[in-house]
């Protein structure tokens, strides 16, 4: 039987109500406020068709609004597929359309892009802007679930593989509950925390720590974008104790430092994104800031492994072990477990990994053996078990905390008449970490420029996977199977080839 | 899919290896020491038959064997029957004969009772002490589980109803999973937590404080038994900062503590068994001990619901609202939902409650429906959700955290052939919160004195369910159904009827 719990929200408003839930700006909700809005929500959006088993598609930023409104879903039952609001209308209406979703709610600032999308994909969906959802009469009585069953899909997160199109990773209430379990047995939880959420809540890093906030009971300091200014300003006066952060973002926050350092209270810098450079961890160590640098991806729901500041220079560049209820393995090309220190893909194992992608039976398939998820991702784990990540899956770019996947990029590229051979490749970059380049093979005569291929790119791709460097080649290095090599696209990159 | 997740033990082993999980006096030992202690115990279990699907009963008191030999049992995944150490050996017999028990490993303390009880049942049960294991050689590589499946019963633990024999109460891997982790989200994890165990270990509220450990990564002070002073020595000098009590412990530590108070590390007095009375919840207040009082049973793996200590004195006799993954309703003899502060049945639902009694398929289908066990206890919700309970099951007497039956000892008074009624229940005692009293009427011209049937209960009952006192009389109080109305015996016990 599918084990089942009570209603998160309402549960953690019946226990403690007053308790402040959500801090945006000078504006707090207690656990109590955030349960009637978010029941305002539920009436609102059920007038207008969410209910348990229809699939509803959201662009929202940020705010108090799209907290409540991402709770209403969930205590609707709605499977919410959080759309990024980066995308382009090509990328909404293809992820739209893919998930079969029927209602598509969205903030203003997004409503024209939306508006775009739905005009491709034949207009089946209902567009709602959220800002108007506010002015509705709300059903006084929605019909929320008393509770959640752990094996019923909650959200859908759309991520690119190395090949094809995106795929919408399902997650369940229970991969959101184990998620929140195994990282409070890995940080701890206490009475007084207070969580600062300056990552997307479009993005598991971020929603994670919403359902956190409900599960454990704590606050969420929500920034409505990462300003390093405003970060520090919020550590050092509203008690924060976790912030979740990428390697970028914790730099800036160091520059913006100084001379000075946090509150003895702050106790966990939660650092995502791949591992950070070393006189980046030192430099945190000086100013006695606690860094736990972790793996994990929207198939596991957020944080999977993690490494106590304690290792942080000892083992540098590793991820650390797999949170207590995670397991992870390395096998070699052949399939058999890679011994100690060698290299080979890492499959992970855990009640808060993805049972697959919807819609997509062969590729769950594929990627699933026996509650094992093939990540792409290589590594290697050490002779003491601590996992080290070599390479994100096929040549993932982690740009400021985004995944770009290549694969995406060179099939619009592909789409242009005067390119005969495209690559994609990231490229080392002092504020995101790396950034994606282009590397083009011009069809015979062909005129083309830096800038027409970034215009190109800019109308069909979300601004983040725009090229920021274009690097015209004679041809592109392809191993014998003719497959692209991607690690030598980066090296040509640095070395004199240049544009040419 | 039953959800697997990695062996507790060894898992904390890897992840925490070396911090300590278990002190005993002057010993400590280390989670990486733990797990070596525990798969040479599993190693020479196994070499005598345990494992998978092999039940073994244990009689095993508070000592550092004693809880490898349960992590080693736990380990191989054999059904653990933990075996209250103090039971007669009529008792022990009855329990291994109905869960069909193949090893007894018992301590050399208790060696004779369980040979006596072996001898009852006819012998087909292996007996080994277990202080003779230790001479034992181990199998190098015993067949651990590497994963534990949630849905696998893991324990059983006997109780007894208001009628008939004890029933053995399976609880899963999963029951206690969730139960640790429902006592995290209510009372928080904190790295340099310490939980000072005074209680049985083979009572659920013992066994509950191993588990929290494994899956926490905390340090358990084992205490062979409660002594007020050892406590108190424990909690100043060794930093403890969480313990489990009832209210008789309690009230002997805070007569032991006298001017002193407690380090302020101390963080959590976790009081079960009943409600405190006002002057002892006072004067710990006036200390600065902050008492949280539970509700919980062996049918829900311990801690169910939990009163935070603001509340405990304005909601005094409360034990607070249920955990987060935990419900409560209460209903009425028409089974229909109670109304505030309406007194009723008290239902239970949580993936912490037990999936039914060994081997009785009819009596789990009386107290389970749909997913809620029927407690037998009476209570009511007040308007704030609260909860209160106020009669355990069925006259249930709790005395010094023990549970006692009154059916049960009945049964044993029946027996006497100079008896002609006999009823119990528990009156006050200062010590022990309530002690069981004998009611009795004597058959015509029998001879029989107070001491007789003392005698012949310490024959056939643990030594705590002995009644400490008896009164005769004329006639018991039954209700029209001739059924025995317990509460005005204790009127009685109270009244100038006294002993004829």
């Amino acid at each position: 039987m599918d084990t089942a719990i009570p209603n998160w929200l309402k549960k953690r408003a019946e226990l403690t109500p007053d308790r402040t839930g959500l801090i945006f700006g000078e504006d707090t909700y207690s656990f109590s406020e955030m349960f009637e809005h978010s029941v305002l929500a539920a009436g609102r959006l059920e007038t207008i068709g969410a209910k348990e088993g229809v699939r509803v598609a959201v662009l929202l930023s940020n705010t108090p609004d799209s907290v409540f409104i991402l709770h209403a879903l969930q205590m609707l039952g709605s499977e919410i597929v959080i759309l990024n609001t980066r995308l382009a209308a090509g990328e909404i209406d293809w992820q739209i359309r893919d998930c079969e979703a029927r209602l598509l709610v969205v903030e203003q600032r997004f409503a024209e892009t939306a508006a775009a999308a739905r005009a491709m994909g034949g207009g089946s969906i209902t567009l709602v802007v959220s800002e108007k959802l506010n002015e509705m009469p709300s059903d006084a009585a929605p019909h929320l679930q008393e509770e959640y069953k752990l094996g019923q899909v909650s959200t859908i997160m759309y991520t690119s593989g190395t090949t094809g199109n995106p795929k919408g990773v399902l997650q369940t209430y229970g991969n959101h509950w184990w998620s929140a379990c195994g990282s409070a047995l890995n940080l701890g939880i206490h009475d007084n925390d207070k969580w600062l959420c300056a990552v997307p809540i479009f993005h598991i890093s971020g929603y994670s720590i919403l359902m956190r906030s409900l599960i454990y009971g704590i606050g969420v300091d929500l920034h409505a974008h990462f300003d390093a200014t405003n970060a520090v300003n919020s550590i050092k006066q509203k008690g924060i104790t976790i912030m979740s952060a990428v390697a970028a973002m914790l730099s800036q926050i160091m520059d913006e430092l100084g001379e000075n350092s946090f509150p003895a209270s702050f106790r966990c810098m939660l650092l995502g994104g791949g591992p950070a450079p070393l006189p980046l961890l030192e430099h945190c160590r000086s100013k006695q800031i606690p860094v736990y640098q972790t793996y994990g991806m929207t198939e596991t729901s957020s944080q999977f492994a993690t490494l106590a500041p304690e290792y942080s220079i000892l083992k540098l560049g590793s991820a650390g072990k797999a949170l207590f209820p995670n397991q992870i393995r390395v096998i070699r090309e052949d399939g058999l477990a890679a011994g100690a220190k060698m290299e080979g893909e890492i499959l992970v194992k855990g009640p808060n990994v993805t049972p697959g992608y919807y819609n997509r039976p062969d590729e769950t398939e594929a990627k699933m053996e026996e509650g094992w998820l093939h990540t792409g991702d290589i590594g290697y784990l050490d002779s003491d078990g601590f996992l080290f990540v070599l390479d994100r899956r096929s040549d993932l770019i982690i740009s400021g905390g985004e995944n770009i996947y290549p694969a995406e990029i060179e099939s619009v590229l592909f789409s242009h008449p005067s390119i005969a051979d495209a690559g994609v490749a990231g490229i080392d970059d002092s504020k995101w970490g790396r950034v994606p380049a282009a590397f083009i093979v011009k069809k015979e005569g062909a005129l083309l420029s830096e800038e027409d291929v970034i215009a190109y790119c800019k109308n069909r791709l979300a601004k983040y996977k725009v090229p920021k460097l274009v690097f015209f080649m004679e041809t592109l290095p392809r191993n014998a199977a003719k497959k692209l090599v991607r690690r030598e696209l980066r090296e040509s990159s640095k070395g004199g080839e240049g544009p040419l």
